[in-house]
């Protein structure tokens, strides 16, 4: 097993993250447990601008902050040097409680709310991704009234299907997001936009799914927008400076998954850039790219404890932990499969094949279907890898249990991020009306 | 479209439920709103009781609190003279802190921790539903260390396959719950409890699944459980006392949903159990049912306010509205469908196909994939019928959306039950390690 960034197996045959023993971190912080590898995380930010510096002048690496939203997420990723993807007034709150520099962040979303565009205008966002007609107007209005001028790139549907799963693919023609480049749909707003005086439109934006693996369909994607970019050049004579070509480079969750590394990703749409650029004799333009889960995905490990160990003869094994769904939805929503180390007993030989069950009173509630570990009892520590991203970020309280505690670890020292939830935290918005206090005035029913 | 309960369609031709206008209510709670028809819950308990009151002598009603859990809900379920089903310490929190009594508690779960089983033995909580021979041996101990005896029902699979989504179906024999009848399991750890002194074994319980529309399964599994009873009794001289025979009754989402009448359900259970009680000579043992859904799903609604309408030419029109699978994650996991009205123009006609879609950044956050509804446009509410169900509990802050606000409605009057998240309540557990504030402390990386 390919273990990523600072994870090893200690001499005690424990699993460790930057440099801290994971079985004691889970005895000090309790389970269920998210910690976060930080020079993991940091090194995957180099990677990018490494790769990025060394085959393009003139770029912007955004974190796509939806992964995983945390005041401490974003300011990693400023001390980094990098911009911030947000999708709602909550992520964009989240950035600027954080002191992230407003005018580094981009403002995505399909339904962006009158509330969200004022809060990102005050704020002093850098620019709103616009995704369709209804928003630019809105948008317009807004800055109108507040006699400001705001710098917008467009969503745009490239009409490109990835091998990926359905829930996350997103680039194809028949899509809630952005505004299709064919049929003329994305003209007609480009136009709009130019007649617009509060609007100054920038550059334009497509992302084409999530957790994809081979970086021709990103090259595929930067072809179709710079005939874009051509195109609006010719009809209306306006220069768009900023290509965001979004995110979605996959990583490995199991052995099966073989994403591109990132600097081919970066070497191949760099070259198409400049290539289709200079095809066209157009001015080569700011180059965005928004990862999330490839920067935080595999830096992140989930850590149970086992509570139950249960043979059902001749049919299969279950061993179920003290999370499941509630942290970890993704199995159930996207059948998504993980691998997975016994953090006491890392070294230990895989002699037996469990069924990891969560605690929610629901069936679908699996975390991984099958795998092969050393031979469980309660009180084992089992550890799930690439679990950085999209996990705590969807995390309910499904059977009222409380989200768990996050942690960052770096050289043997480890950092509560997001503390754990409490039982207390679980009411804390919940009211019982004044009349139900009293029995006398139990209603009748018709 | 048979609207249950309260709900109807007013002079205006606004949806209205428990005589208040849902457009009043939109405009004074927000959106997204859970709005709960309280006297079609009341009505619901009303008729559990009138059921089995007319069909059987001993028994007991319990909500299963995972369905909905909050403070009202308990508070209201207290009220009625249900007893209450919780399967985390978070649910038997909340209902201690409704001052709901502990001796109407039932404690479920797969994988109950010591931290849990503790609290259960501390509020005097009324019955464990032992899962597994750990649990067992643990819930002995401790009960041992604190010199009390423990009330229990073992949770046991009947090997019945019922027809609903494979998430949801847990009678089978591949489970991650209970023990199995077959093979001899289950005796076994009746004849471990009954040598246990701390622990008194008074009943079974089983629970073969949810949304299960046909009350043959629920008499089969039935048959089954007193098949055991009679084993029990025979091998051991043992009476069990108390039948749970869990939830599951289903809910009409859709008009395809047609779900047995909640009193054919009961009628069907208690003459078999008391059919199957005469053949062995069995006294009648308490009869126990663990409704959630059934009690809470049709006196939900959700109601969304529209912010954009996407026609894509030749494929598909969407409207984006501002919840969606952050705060019902249904549709998504279980690929769940609906019925929906134009809370607004609920008489108009449905001359047009929507698809709804939700907020998050995810082309899986459909609410409703083509439905018939009114023109629509900005501005207008989309109410979801049968949303009082894990929807409001499965909520997350998936792209750090804060939850809804959830309001209970009864003859014209409105009262607020959860309070909606603010931003700040999302980053309420956050922190950034003290260390990261300084920007010259960047750490270097491999």
């Amino acid at each position: 097993m390919n273990l990523p960034g600072t994870i090893c197996i200690n001499e005690q045959g424990h699993l460790q993250v930057g440099d801290c023993d994971v079985v004691e971190l889970a005895r000090t912080f309790g389970t269920p447990l998210y910690i976060y590898d930080e020079m993991g995380i940091r090194q995957k930010c180099r990677e990018y601008h490494r790769a990025l510096a060394a085959n393009y002048q003139d770029y912007k690496v955004l974190y796509a902050s939806k992964a995983f939203s945390s005041l401490a997420i974003c300011r990693l990723m400023e001390q980094e040097g990098l911009g911030l993807d947000v999708v709602s007034g909550g992520e964009l709150y989240t950035a600027l409680a954080a002191d992230f520099p407003p005018e580094k962040i981009y403002f995505h979303g399909n339904n962006k709310s009158i509330e969200e565009l004022n809060l990102a205008l005050s704020a002093g966002v850098g620019y709103i991704v616009v995704d369709n007609p209804w928003e630019l107007e809105n948008l317009a209005q807004l800055a109108a009234g507040r006699k400001t001028r705001v710098k917008i790139l467009l969503r745009l549907t490239p009409g490109i299907e990835t091998h990926t799963h359905h829930y996350i693919q997103t680039g194809q023609l028949d899509s809630k997001f952005g505004i299709s480049l064919s049929g003329g749909a994305a003209m007609e707003v480009v136009k709009r936009a130019l007649a617009l005086p509060e609007i100054e439109l920038v550059g334009i934006h497509c992302h084409i799914g999530s957790q994809v693996f081979n970086s021709a369909s990103f090259r595929f994607a930067a072809e179709r927008m710079i005939d874009f970019m051509a195109a609006v050049k010719e009809e209306t004579g306006h220069q768009l400076t900023v290509l965001n070509l979004g995110g979605g480079l996959g990583i490995s969750y199991t052995e099966n998954d073989q994403p591109d590394p990132i600097d081919t990703y970066i070497e191949g749409i760099a070259a198409t850039v400049k290539e289709a650029c200079a095809n066209y004799n157009l001015p080569l333009p700011t180059l965005v790219v928004e990862p999330g889960r490839s920067l935080v995905g595999e830096a992140g490990i989930a850590v149970y404890r086992v509570g139950t160990v249960k043979e059902i003869h001749g049919v299969r094994t279950y061993a179920s932990v003290d999370g499941g769904m509630a942290d970890n939805p993704r199995p159930a929503l996207y059948q998504a499969r993980y691998q997975a180390l016994v953090a006491n007993k890392a070294n230990a030989p895989r002699e037996q094949t469990y069924t990891i069950a969560g605690k929610c009173c629901e069936s679908g509630d699996i975390l991984i279907q099958d795998i092969e570990l050393p031979r469980l009892v309660p009180g084992d520590l089992i550890a799930v890898l690439s679990s950085g991203a999209y996990q705590y970020a969807m995390a309910s309280n499904y059977n009222r249990l409380p989200r768990p505690a996050v942690i960052t670890v770096a050289q043997g020292r480890a950092e509560i991020i997001v503390r754990r939830e409490t039982y207390s935290d679980l009411i804390r918005c919940d009211r019982i009306p004044p009349a139900w206090t009293e029995k006398d005035t139990l209603p009748a029913v018709m």
